[in-house]
């Protein structure tokens, strides 16, 4: 089993609107709710891939309720949709007392550009975080292969949660991938997790160095075992223990980027689990992140995509600037 | 008692952000949710000036669960507010399979506007409407004194509703007010409602005349008893079969015109549930207009204004132009 953990998980919802325009009044022509946050996208994109998926972190109020209803129906299609039978989504969402919260993409169907509104998480009482610590220790002792702790932290959880989680991996002798930003990374990072995957901002903004392979080499030194960056159109970097490595698609890519991190999140630790070499596990993050962006459905990767990427996708060896 | 109907109720969110940028991402700074609608608007305020209110409509979902709760706290503050003991608020919102829909009003805070986003109504199978119906008679026959007839109609709802409605109402013996737009507004016009109150906008758009007391009185001859319309900064012109008055606050007033419509309405309702004379009537429907322009939250009057504003209202007879 492969858990992913999402503390500050979210219902997306999606409008699609004619045309935004600051001020005025919009009838939304279309309304999509989806459950989201980074840890939820991944265990997404590994259930289709046909891996057993746990996911865990915060649910609460009426929007919690939506979004764990709408994750039941994606834990219906995940056993469905995998022939093989392996895949699945399985619910360890811990209950709160505050509200899930909200995001809001605003598409605009003359631009196709989307606007993007967070609320703000809701915030979880010193017992709830201890309450998810023990749960998560009990998830982590069921067998699980790989761990992704991804996003935000919503308000009330400690900013070192991300690095106590880290830890209590490590202890149970499992490997912890780490996607956040801000301050929480740069404390995680401290933690000494097997992977972290910034983009390149966030690599930038713990680093001050704005050159991907020297800022992903001073992340490396700060804790991460490897480091795997997201450099946009320009695919991925690796810095690892065992060398480094730089991949993309041969081709620029037009569609939507949204997900595309998660999916490449989802290839990282999909070849963890597997104990695949490092540069097929980066291979793999490259082509099921243009899977996504060329995907119809923002966040979802197309599956004939992903299969005609894997063995295009270029990977060599990066040098020391 | 008075009675408001809100076919398509709506869960109002209120997200503030430093700043809307097309195509940007935004942390939301602070989120509300409140009740919304016209019918559940024009109900607030009644049950603040001291009336017995009961509201219907529809209700769905998990928004609409949302809302009934919030309603519920608005009831119980009613009760608590209106130190007579008068004032109150009573559900009774029929229940339907769709969702309540959502609307979102993004207020910027640097230039101080609201970008709105309405979400489609829930779809209201024809057995729900007739259910509806069913229900509507009985309130009617419970002893309401007047009826308020609110806003959009949800997809199902036949286009021809406030034109029954306005019949039940007429059979019962209780007079109904009629605050809608487009064909809906038309439909109801023929069915002969004793107050339509359409804005500047509305009453162009159904009598083809941008000159507010000539298509006051182009609307009178379609069907209407007497026309109130709102006139944003300009205040209110009334046509009746006594007589036609204008009326304004003394100055112009800075503020948030969210509501102020819905505040109209129950001016109108009250007076004519207490039998007021036409002008007093108006200048009830100015005054709270304006204290709800004045109100530091949106959507809700602010007493001590109304108090001050009301005997300053300047009523004049309306000469045809």
């Amino acid at each position: 089993m492969i858990l992913t953990v999402t503390l500050n998980a979210a219902l997306d919802l999606t409008y699609r609107v004619p045309h935004l325009v600051p001020h005025a009044s919009h009838r939304v022509r279309e309304v999509t709710e989806r459950p989201g946050g980074k840890g939820l996208n991944v265990a997404r994109v590994l259930a289709a891939l046909g891996f057993a998926t746990t996911v865990t972190g915060f649910a609460g109020g009426e929007t919690g309720r939506v979004l764990r209803t709408l994750l039941a129906a994606d834990t219906a299609d995940a056993a469905k949709d995998t022939a093989g039978g392996s895949g699945s989504l399985t619910d360890a969402l811990v209950q709160v007392a505050g509200r899930t919260r909200r995001t809001v993409g605003i598409v605009d169907e003359t631009t196709g550009d989307t606007t993007q509104l967070n609320e703000p998480g809701p915030h979880i009482a010193p017992e709830e975080w201890d309450g998810f610590l023990t749960a998560y220790r009990e998830l982590l002792g069921r067998g699980a292969e790989a761990v992704a702790l991804c996003g935000s932290l919503p308000p009330g959880v400690p900013v070192g949660a991300y690095a106590t989680l880290v830890r209590e991996a490590r202890t149970a002798g499992i490997p912890a991938l780490l996607d956040t930003s801000g301050e929480p990374l740069r404390r995680g990072l401290a933690a000494r997790p097997d992977i972290v995957k910034p983009n390149a901002e966030e690599l930038a903004g713990i680093t001050g160095t704005a050159e991907p392979l020297r800022a992903a080499r001073a992340a490396q030194r700060r804790g991460a075992h490897a480091v795997a960056a997201s450099l946009g159109a320009d695919g991925m970097l690796l810095v690892t223990q065992d060398g480094a490595w730089s991949a993309a698609v041969p081709e620029r890519l037009a569609g939507n980027p949204t997900g595309a991190g998660d999916s490449a999140v989802a290839g990282l630790l999909s070849g963890l689990a597997e104990e695949l070499p490092w540069p097929d596990r980066l291979a793999r993050a490259v082509a099921l992140s243009a899977a996504t962006v060329r995907s119809p459905v923002a966040g979802e990767f197309d599956g004939p995509t992903y299969e005609r990427m894997l063995p295009s996708v270029r990977v060599r060896k990066a040098e020391t600037p």
